[in-house]
């Protein structure tokens, strides 16, 4: 239980005019309590209601957790048939029936609304997704710091993994190498996300996985990875050329290059964040490439791989220091190859600090 | 695309009163089309209406993924602004409007199902959860090769990390060992879920995440584990002892060893579900430490850590070839020390195989 988080919320709730937050396991939850569960079968929800002790609804066997914490714990049994009753107990000792109870859409399940419905079958159950980023957008020295160091095990993983690097190797077999290396340089073994290790006319696709595909001269490999220390995470991106490439692709990635420079320099406090996205955008548009940067500029990073605020062409969200996101151009050839460069930001009292320093200069592997 | 599976469901469907299904990210989206997404802030819905080729709603930067896939893509852009009207699109393009279109709860979230209801005003949305696991819940002779081969990727990384386990080390050490054994192993590098390494009093918590504590002469260790090959999991526990342990200690693993054996003796088709577990904890309760045995015996196993069947005292589902789940007695004494014996086991057309065969009496590390 982080009582400070917790002071903040009961403000925030009663500015929005919610009666309560309902919150699943989730990044928030983590946030506001410090309580990890895993997403299954059995629903966990804790309630928070302005003015109140937090009330949460969980298994019995997952009571451990909850022990000696400042919340009122609702458990119940391993037969699904009795479980409606304890969310309606928990909801009634909250006198929640037929108030406004925020939720967050991107991390509730129906199964966890089903039972909260039915336990406050009158209530109101808006979206409270704002009310839950604004707190989280700004972060802490102590969640900056986390960060750093996220990005620092990051870095040095894949220093370790480049030199194992070879043609003939697949995709597959570098993701594996780099998520050993992570895990020796101390990363938390729940990685943010599985890396993206994609070469050829795979790296033509932003969001690919890897394949058995083997590393072939003059390939580009896009590798896109992350690291977490302590509940927070990295998320970076470096292209390389496998030997020897085709011009134009040594030449979109002096590109990229710049255009992420461009996005890392416009980020300050009191800029929009469609200012970061136009800045890197303007420069690939510039020359001639920008039917393929097909993606935002940036997303938000924390707890989790994408959150607010996002750098998007049309979001006029201002930066404010503690906001902290990736600036991650690139330039996607169809069928052909692609390049990705991706740093860690964080917007700070007079400009920005870049987490990230590893050289972004096109590098030669294999 | 399976359209194996897809000519299934599509009977499924008929036969549960549906007009169709609606998917999110989720491992049953995998089953039916092969497809991965991230669960993200973008959502993504495949539809699949009976005897009409399936829909897809995604952004637009995935579409590589569906390329000559017989799907009807929906792709959208990066203005949230413009997704709802996507989504009405591909609802009406399906003549589901005011139809009964199933969603899995346990994997849909109100994100996604926010924009299919507004797509949809005026359709219901029951339950299809066992619509989908009726279709999963009986392995095919490859799911159960690609289980089997989890589970031995599971047992030889654990006997790899057996030895470098000492007096001194951390629950997050031994963890981190292990999940890089399971990788050299060639396990997928999206583990099925984070090793549990509980040590003295931490393992009297059945779901114990790794801490600090560091391993003591006298403490039972307990692992909980597991790999994933193409996109099956195995979920393995075994119990250590470090040194010389309490005779009682001995005694509580003799006991589970027991009920861990009579509960997979009890495994064959035409039995229930819950004789599984009785049989189990029948060993248990003879035993006097019915108490101290705080869950039920095991869940399904396939795709997912926790799916049908699950081994509970009341569920009277009957067991058919190819079921697949785990047999997990324990006993947690709280305060003290903690035992569970996990094994993975598949129905076969006359009895039950046992996938894992890793030793089960108590083995002495440190």
């Amino acid at each position: 239980m982080n009582l400070e988080r917790l002071a903040c919320l009961n403000d925030a709730l009663l500015s929005a005019g919610l009666d309560a937050l309902a919150l699943n396991p989730s990044p928030s939850l983590v946030y506001l309590t410090g309580l990890h569960f895993h997403l299954m079968e059995r629903p966990v929800v804790a309630l928070f209601a302005a003015g109140q002790q937090p009330v949460i609804v969980l298994p019995e066997l997952e009571m451990l957790k909850v022990e000696g914490l400042p919340v009122r714990a609702f458990p119940y049994g391993e037969n699904p048939a009795s479980w409606q009753a304890v969310f309606r107990r928990a909801v009634e000792s909250l006198g929640l029936t037929g108030k406004r109870i925020g939720v967050e859409p991107r991390a509730m399940r129906l199964l966890e609304f089903g039972y909260l419905r039915a336990g406050a079958p009158e209530a109101d159950f808006p979206d409270a997704s704002q009310v839950v980023s604004r707190l989280r957008v700004r972060k802490d020295a102590d969640e900056v710091a986390a960060m750093r160091k996220a990005v620092q095990i990051a870095q040095s993983a894949l220093e370790a993994t480049l030199p194992s690097i070879k043609v003939g190797m697949s995709e597959k077999e570098i993701a594996a190498e780099l998520v050993i290396q992570l895990l020796r340089h101390g990363s938390q073994s729940e990685m943010p996300f599985a890396p993206i290790v994609s070469a050829g006319p795979n790296s033509a696709n932003p969001h690919a996985s890897p394949t058995d595909r083997k590393l072939q001269p003059g390939d580009l490999l896009v590798i896109d990875w992350g690291a977490a220390w302590e509940g927070y995470i990295s998320d970076l991106t470096r292209t390389f050329a496998v030997g020897q490439v085709e011009a134009e692709y040594e030449k979109i990635h002096r590109i990229v290059q710049e255009a992420n420079a461009a996005g890392r320099a416009a980020a300050k406090p009191g800029a929009r964040c469609a200012e970061v996205d136009l800045a890197a955008r303007a420069v690939i548009e510039r020359a001639g490439y920008g039917p393929y940067f097909t993606h935002r500029t940036g997303h938000g990073i924390g707890m989790e791989g994408h959150e607010d605020p996002y750098m998007r062409a049309d979001n006029e969200q201002i930066l404010e220091p503690g906001m902290a996101f990736t600036v991650e151009p690139g330039i996607y050839l169809p069928g052909r190859n692609g390049v990705r460069i991706e740093d860690n930001v964080v917007i700070t009292e007079s400009g920005a600090e870049c987490l990230s320093d590893l050289p972004r200069e096109l590098r030669v592997v294999g």
